[in-house]
């Protein structure tokens, strides 16, 4: 039996955690923040996520899916409010069974602490923050309210998100690792705000949806909670007339949303105290190479690749990580001296590729969902999937393809949007012979 | 009169704090070693350099062309040693006015540091680290031999190279500035070693060339010093059968120089010496954006864009930095609020440009410069540029064109280079109409 020690107890840590603790191992995870399920988190700050099948199916590894959907509301589509027009369901999939589900940050990662405390092998070390590590070798040590504490001798697996402190000991071996690295944001940010429930505590939008305002060069978005509200996230540039920067008085905010959004000025009746109470929140991009040093340290999820939110798909490719690290844990054994490059070999690849999957479908989200090539093509991609079992649009490949490398499903996934998106210029779905363009889809692997 | 406190008297610096003080500025340059010409350097240490138009221009800045020129020994070409062929001489240009010029890192330095020391607005600190940075104000201050000491407050200019502390502050506001950065390095890396010259003082090699022993996968390369010596740089991969990690024993050092570079046994007796008294370096690229905070801090040269040396350039870009920021003072003023933007705005492309330029040639010299179709075209371009004055290759729009951009050089260059190797596939250069050739190369710009 091993000891591993996983810093940060976040979504990826906490799945992994429990994960090699039904594998035998002995465990430590150890989280800087004190145990979630023991604060009241700020409103402004529970981000809600989107689990689509390749978080579920890493949640299957440890028999969690069932209790995971009970906080769960399914979301059919994108629902697109254009000023003047009727709201608009953009489904994600032709097939009724390809959905995604709403779920809170802290709702998922407490069921996975709640599991992860039945096992008598795995020990869980809150506010107890890593403050240096050796790469080479996996020592570690902590500051346990003010104490340093040192980890027990074993593997070190960085869990501990965009900030890794864990990645920060890896680059500071630049040189003995040829470690490379890329920091890139997006010239745009994110605020959270709230739609509160109605009184009677239902929903005071379509609940089975993700809604949009697109509005070309920024959107707004609302995810459903359970408690009957909606966590509404602003995407906008800093700069510029709707910027972060420029909106400063509460005549600015209200200006704006008159202007962009009259909508949600009737949905969020206190639209400038929660637009002031919540802070601006980059968007970013992080890869980095190598993810492992000498077999002895690894990190996992946003630690080794922060993704931007627009796929929905961090905490899915975190989960993933798991699931395929796991599967190499099946392959080579825990005792293959060359584990963690086995499985940063093969992942690495697949975490580049939802990194820029994920900055196209901003492009995508703010500026195509409203443009009529563009819906043209995704009536016929539902046509598609309706008439034909075996087609997914790039979207279904990455969302409801869960047996599909994110390689291969952007690869695969591009071509066939660069044909119908051809397809569509000059032609109307209606006149479409469906098998013969299923038959040019096919020509593509 | 502003206060500019420049960071890092290397080359680089030392131009831009002699360009400011013939403005008028007050210039303050620090820099944490001692003063080079002060200390004898270690010769495996002292990098020799390829200066090249860009550089002389912008020594033009402040009259210090001739000076540098008598520290040079021009280069007219690649000496490309293949086993059992005679030396070949594959020149840069077809004109020939067209040469580099190897001259020592320390040599110039020296004489910049020299032209500094007479300007009584500028006042040299040696032994003086900058320990800490505001990039928003500009303050900055110091640890001179174990003392603090706070910078006056003006213009922050970090020209302190690929570690630059002065990025590393402006990384350190990475949230405020969305700072984007990039590391990634080859899996090869350099070591130096030397050719003495003959007893009487004259050099072992023909001494107006860059010498190349390529070998496909790795290559070693030597350039003439004053002394009659060469300084020999190895690039060789770290892993592998010739890999820096693998070669540990004197016997292996001899069995891979004999069964890979023969003839350098007899140009260094001493070779197993040689080998093991001198480290290997990495070879880094580095990008960042942006390169300036608030208009008070600036990042400079090898700070802001580290690259590869396979194209000669790194010595060269730093100092075209120096007359582009020298073009955007007398543009817009010292006192232009964007001054920085503007620089960087421009800047950026070019240094990308060069960055991916480098790193291309990397491959072109170890690989290329022995394969028959490549030769070939070399021969055409070296025709052409005979036979037409205003025709370029790549490496001569890059190399001999100072007055045009990294970025069309690169763009223009590659064109040509695409239509230059097809022709060359399947014809040979005798039987081509260089008239018709030269007019398809005028369609590219």
């Amino acid at each position: 039996m091993n000891n591993w020690n996983i810093i940060g107890a976040g979504l990826c840590g906490s799945l992994l955690a429990i994960r090699m603790a039904q594998l035998g191992q002995e465990v430590n995870l150890y989280e800087k923040r004190e145990d979630l399920r023991t604060v009241t988190l700020d409103a402004g700050r529970s981000i809600n996520l989107a689990l689509s099948s390749r978080g579920l199916k890493a949640l299957d590894l440890v028999g969690a899916r069932e209790r995971a959907l009970k906080l769960c509301i399914p979301m059919h589509g994108r629902m697109i409010h254009v000023p003047g027009q009727e709201p608009r369901l953009s489904k994600y999939s032709g097939r009724a069974g390809d959905y995604i589900n709403s779920i809170s940050r802290p709702g998922l990662n407490g069921l996975l602490l709640d599991i992860a405390e039945e096992f008598p092998n795995l020990n869980l070390h809150f506010k107890t923050q890593c403050t240096g590590v050796d790469v080479f070798t996996g020592d570690c040590v902590f500051s346990q309210e003010g104490v340093e504490i040192t980890g027990k001798r074993g593997k070190l697996i960085g869990t501990d998100g965009a900030g890794s402190a864990v990645r920060k000991g890896l680059m500071a071996n630049t040189t003995k690792l040829l470690f490379g690295y890329s920091q890139s944001f997006l010239t745009h940010g994110y605020k959270e705000l709230r739609i509160s429930p109605n009184a009677d505590g239902s929903h005071k939008l379509f609940k089975n949806a993700l809604h949009i305002w697109p509005k070309g060069k920024h959107m707004i978005i609302a995810l459903p909670n359970l408690d009957g509200s909606f966590t509404v996230t602003m995407f906008h540039p800093y700069e510029g007339v709707v910027g972060f920067n420029t909106i400063k008085t509460e005549q600015d905010v209200m200006d704006m949303f008159e202007q962009e959004y009259p909508q949600l000025l009737d949905l969020i009746p206190d639209i400038t105290q929660e637009y002031f109470a919540n802070p601006v929140g980059t968007l970013g991009t992080i890869k980095c190479n190598p993810w492992q040093a000498n077999n002895h340290t690894l990190i996992m999820g946003d630690a080794a690749h922060a993704i931007v939110p627009f796929y929905g798909q961090g905490m899915n490719a975190s989960f993933e990580d798991v699931r395929v690290f796991s599967e190499h844990v099946a392959t080579h054994g825990l005792e293959n001296e060359a584990l963690f490059t086995h499985f940063q070999t093969e992942r690495m690849v697949d975490a580049d590729a939802i990194a820029d999957l994920a900055v196209d479908n901003f492009y995508e989200m703010q500026d195509k969902v409203a443009d009529p090539i563009f819906i043209k093509k995704r009536v016929l991609e539902m046509k598609l999937e309706q008439m034909f079992e075996d087609y997914y649009s790039k979207y279904s490949l990455v969302t409801f393809r869960p047996e599909m490398r994110y390689s291969d499903a952007m690869r695969i996934g591009r071509a066939q949007d660069k044909l119908l998106l051809s397809i569509c210029e000059d032609r109307e779905v209606d006149d479409l012979d469906l098998n013969r363009v299923m038959n040019q889809l096919k020509a593509i692997s």
